[in-house]
């Protein structure tokens, strides 16, 4: 079957449920900023792509699964140890990631995944909203880390898919953020969605209860820790690779809270796209064929692009 | 009167109470890396140093309080705004700070302070120990943050003398930490305290649910990041001066807590205290004369040294 990986499409075998497995053909997949990262040598994977998807199952040991169009939790955990028995199953020490860490991904026809990670997408979601729920349940694990009142006000920092995305959410949740970024297209794109925008200079010092950052820039650091008010927090949404450099003097000063935020439930990401609360279509940019894969990953890292998606055979 | 500045000893005015403050006769003081800081020209302040201090009040508006051995709050806040109306007084965006900014401090015979800033000091408290009412508040401050049960597993980085009194702030909360430092002799001296100490070679990486970093330097940040556990919390109770440079990318993805924390409440320090459970005494190095206070701070300054006092003429 045909694969993308670090090094371009390969045909490669086709994978083998492990036990409490099951085989899931891929019907789309979306690229996030991680792929393209790995692409650059992150986490030094050398698999098959992609943790954002959606497909159907078509071989399990629980027949009951057979047929049905799935996503997929993306931690392959051991459910053993202290973390996960303590409910951090995504924290668990020895976990696979969903093509990212020591697991074939899902730019490919095929891929397994533990059934206990599988969850049953509404007939109501197409196969190109799916591809956001693994993306959105990230953003609402923002809402399990902190405690967000309506009264809140919150920046998010980064016009990419990632800040626009988590600005939906938090709109969703009933407390409207301003999205901040450099890239007015951008930003009057997601005016045009519902969000209110704003470039940093039109910002007040120090007047956000929460900042958002999801830029992934060390200056997208300095820019939180000067718009956050004194006891507020600094939400950490992109990972930092390599050094960061900061002043680190106004987190004490000012007695921030910085909250690193990554992978999220599922559960609520599925409701909210099942009951047609959030429309992340509006952040489609391009949808190819999984034979150009290779073009699409480029498209995708292009500047001033949001979501781009695969499309399986 | 002697008051001692960045400059060195030097005959000062004493200072004239403004409205709503009390003139209080210092009778000793405490010396804290900060007051070294600002000899290197942190926060650029020009005026008499010294924030830790108990004193006795000469002149007051309200005649309930002359006679009275104080301690006082060091921030004065206006009281007016929207953070103090939030109870954010600490951070108020116009505050001045005893010996640290915009208002001379208490290393000198006399020092002015709002009457609001002050706290009685019970009789049963030595003038010794009662310098420690504001370190230890700042330490208290780490309990007004975050929530610590008695089964959390903490550990205190920094042997010096935040660290120890942070180990037994949290200690006498009832959650005995670990001290960890890179000199035996004052881990020594901590385990004669009570407190259960190591080098940091001897601790087990992501084991911890709460680090204290107390050492004050990036390589303190970067074990702090190794020792906490996946959704641990870092809390940095001390100030980096410059820029500091970390691999941020654990704080994203063991999705980590950071909170800065510098003053505290002196209510719970002073009951403390007051009640006998701490005895900070332990912690002082050597006591010092005024006029000698140049050669107190060359000694604060030292490796190894703890607490270093200033007594009053």
């Amino acid at each position: 079957m045909l694969a993308y990986t670090k090094q371009g499409l390969r045909d490669v075998a086709k994978p083998r449920p492990e036990a409490g497995e099951a085989l899931v053909r891929v019907r789309a997949a979306g690229i996030c900023n991680t792929d393209i990262e790995i692409i650059r040598g992150y986490m030094s994977f050398e698999g098959t792509l992609g943790h954002e998807f959606v497909g159907v199952v078509e071989d399990c040991a629980d027949a009951s699964w057979i047929g049905a169009r799935v996503a997929g939790e993306i931690n392959l955990s051991c459910h053993q140890c202290e973390l996960c028995q303590r409910g951090y199953e995504r924290h668990c020490p020895t976990r696979r990631v969903l093509g990212i860490l020591n697991k074939d991904g899902a730019f490919a026809e095929y891929v397994t995944l533990p059934i206990r990670n599988l969850h049953r997408v509404p007939d109501a979601l197409s196969d190109r909203a799916a591809c956001f729920i693994e993306p959105i349940a990230a953003c609402f694990e923002i809402l399990e880390q902190v405690v967000i009142t309506p009264h809140e006000r919150i920046a998010v920092l980064g016009d990419g898919k990632l800040g626009t995305l988590a600005a939906l959410i938090l709109s969703s949740h009933g407390t409207p953020p301003v999205l901040v970024g450099k890239h007015p297209a951008k930003l009057a794109r997601a005016q045009h969605m519902g969000i209110r925008s704003a470039l940093p200079r039109e910002l007040a010092p120090k007047s956000y209860d929460i900042v958002v950052e999801a830029t992934g820039s060390p200056s997208g650091m300095e820019l939180a820790t000067s718009l956050v008010r004194p006891r507020g927090t600094i939400v950490l949404k992109s990972t930092y690779h390599g050094e960061l450099k900061v002043q680190a003097a106004p987190w004490v000063i000012d007695e921030l809270t910085i909250v690193g935020s990554r992978c999220g439930p599922f559960a609520p990401a599925l409701t909210k796209l099942g009951i047609g609360q959030l429309l992340p279509d509006g952040l489609i940019d391009a949808v190819f064929p999984l034979h150009e894969a290779a073009r699409a990953m480029e498209h995708a890292a292009a500047p001033g692009v949001l979501k781009v998606l695969l499309q399986m055979p």
